[in-house]
């Protein structure tokens, strides 16, 4: 992505070090943290210093081709004992897992202890690469969908920074306008975090992209007034029936989608699709502290006393969905099944 | 209502001076504010100091009695011309203009000079007392809807902040409580003003009602996972063919519930329906200030240069709507109509 002129990736790895941006400072301050330790891996996922499906999954990989790096590698035990800490820290997001599983996949077969430590960073490395790539088939496959003059209503943020670069949802975006088509972006402010109006606002200014920011219960107005073309949305765990769990509010998008006949679709590279999840149902669904409810910028909002829930997930059963925006091409969701390997 | 065990209505006049809660302090502070002439109360509803259909008829009643006090009564120009100015603070909740004509009515038909102003603070007084029985029996109407053990989602504040006394959703709720059903309210946070989790919160706290905060896109996840029993909000004007404006927002939770299978509510009394007005579509929308969506708490949460959409009411079509819940009971939305005098 483009940040003042330069070209970043949202996590990458120089000389023993990770490096993300900082997405809980963003659109205030743009500023690079080095992850040095697993501790600091885990704290960086947990506190939503890097948040976004494929994004976490990048950095589960760097994670623990980075911890590996200070294992005793000779006791197998010691890696998968890494990895399951890593994977514990958010349930939701498929990603996690499939970035993990990926370094610990390539260590697996390699026989000789000597070499484990070069093999774990470079396939880290390798399946960031990959990640970057199939984000960007995402954009060249998606940019079909939208035509000249649209409008598109996001949610959340599906971006760069949700990604290790290009993004899903906004990748498609990104494509159709370096093409030249004239888009405009309907842009959820998405609460309780506020990532849209945050992170997604902050990556389509850098990109010299129209947008404009409304409260997410402004969504259906604008559905039913006729304002919005399309909506495309990110994805944190694909169930083989292509039941999508993503950012809370998802589910809400598109029944408002589908009752007024806009077209929904999904973008998400295969490494969110979990295969082995029959249906939406069986997605674990993470709650977080209900504080990112009652208090915004650090200042209570509600009376003392107050209580709160705070699912940061839901379901968007595959019925309200048109299709699947993958770096394979674009699939109705109940045809991903078929793209299991 | 209650507040901290003394009796309070939102808005009352006393020896010249309008009365009201000030609703842009809560939670932090509880604060009165006196209103002592026609720009006082100009800026109270343009600022929102009182908001709530109900709550701004019976303050554009008062508003216009308080400001014949000044007027030279015998130019009947004046009179008219100061109504025009009351009613062009805001143009969405009809009971504004039901309230401003129930005062003028009663000065037109007085024909003696001498009596106007009398007749006009009587007249205003009257009409406050009518809205408080309104929602009283509203509240009475409504409450064989809830059912022990029922947890019920509301949108907004449409409690007694929000009208003079009781509520229009909120009234419902509390005469299920007061006859020791066990009712739960999920409340709507309502972005962009929070009315949700700075202003319902509040009151059912102060009546000992159980609650819990969710942000808005949570609503359709509470919903589809069964949580929820029935859906209950106020309104700002409901059209002769039963289609209701309401908080932005109101249209979403109205088609989630639809397709979840829970019944959708709408609690308002006779003041907010516009007989005149044929369908929904000829509802005027207030769109309000931008800086409402880009800043919380008076921090600017999106990148500098963004630009934001803030429609502060939307429209729910009749036929999402199982029920009007009126002063003269439960009314299906195609009914209402039979409701015009």
């Amino acid at each position: 992505m483009i940040i003042e002129g330069k070209s970043y990736r949202s996590v990458w790895f120089t000389d023993g070090v990770i490096n993300v941006i900082d997405q809980t400072v963003l659109p205030e301050k743009f500023r690079i943290r080095t992850l040095q330790s697993t501790n600091d891996v885990i704290d960086a996922i947990n506190t939503m210093v890097v948040r976004g499906a494929p994004a976490i999954g990048a950095l589960g990989a760097y994670g623990l081709a980075q911890g590996i790096q200070q294992l005793d590698v000779s006791d197998r035990q010691q890696i998968q004992d890494l990895a399951q800490i890593l994977l514990n820290t958010r349930p939701t997001a498929h990603d996690l897992a499939h970035g993990i599983e990926y370094v610990l996949s390539r260590v697996a077969v390699e026989n000789a202890p000597e070499n484990i430590k070069a093999v774990a960073l470079a396939s880290a490395e390798e399946y960031a690469q990959q990640s970057i790539d199939a984000c960007r088939r995402i954009g060249e496959h998606g940019s079909v969908l939208l035509h000249d003059g649209d409008t598109v209503l996001t949610h959340c943020n599906a971006g760069a920074l949700a990604t290790v670069d290009h993004g899903t949802a906004l990748a498609v975006i990104r494509v159709a306008h370096h093409n030249k088509k004239n888009i405009h972006v309907f842009v959820d402010e998405t609460r309780p975090r506020l990532q849209g109006a945050k992170l997604t606002a902050w990556e389509l200014g850098q990109e010299g992209i129209p947008f404009t920011i409304i409260a997410d219960n402004a969504a259906g107005y604008f559905m039913k007034t006729g304002a919005i073309d399309l909506v495309i949305t990110g994805a944190d765990r694909i169930a083989r029936n292509g039941d999508v769990a993503n950012k809370i509010g998802t589910y809400e998008k598109a029944v408002l989608a589908n009752e007024n006949g806009i077209p929904f679709y999904v973008a998400a590279p295969l490494s969110t699709i979990d295969f082995k999840c029959t249906t939406g149902d069986k997605i674990p669904i993470e709650e977080r502290d209900s504080a990112e409810v009652l208090c915004i910028e650090g200042v209570q909002i509600a009376a003392p006393g107050s209580i709160a829930r705070n699912p940061a997930f839901d379901v968007t059963p595959a019925r309200y969905i048109k299709g699947i925006i993958t770096e394979k091409g674009i699939y109705p969701p109940d045809n991903i099944h078929t793209l299991a390997v």
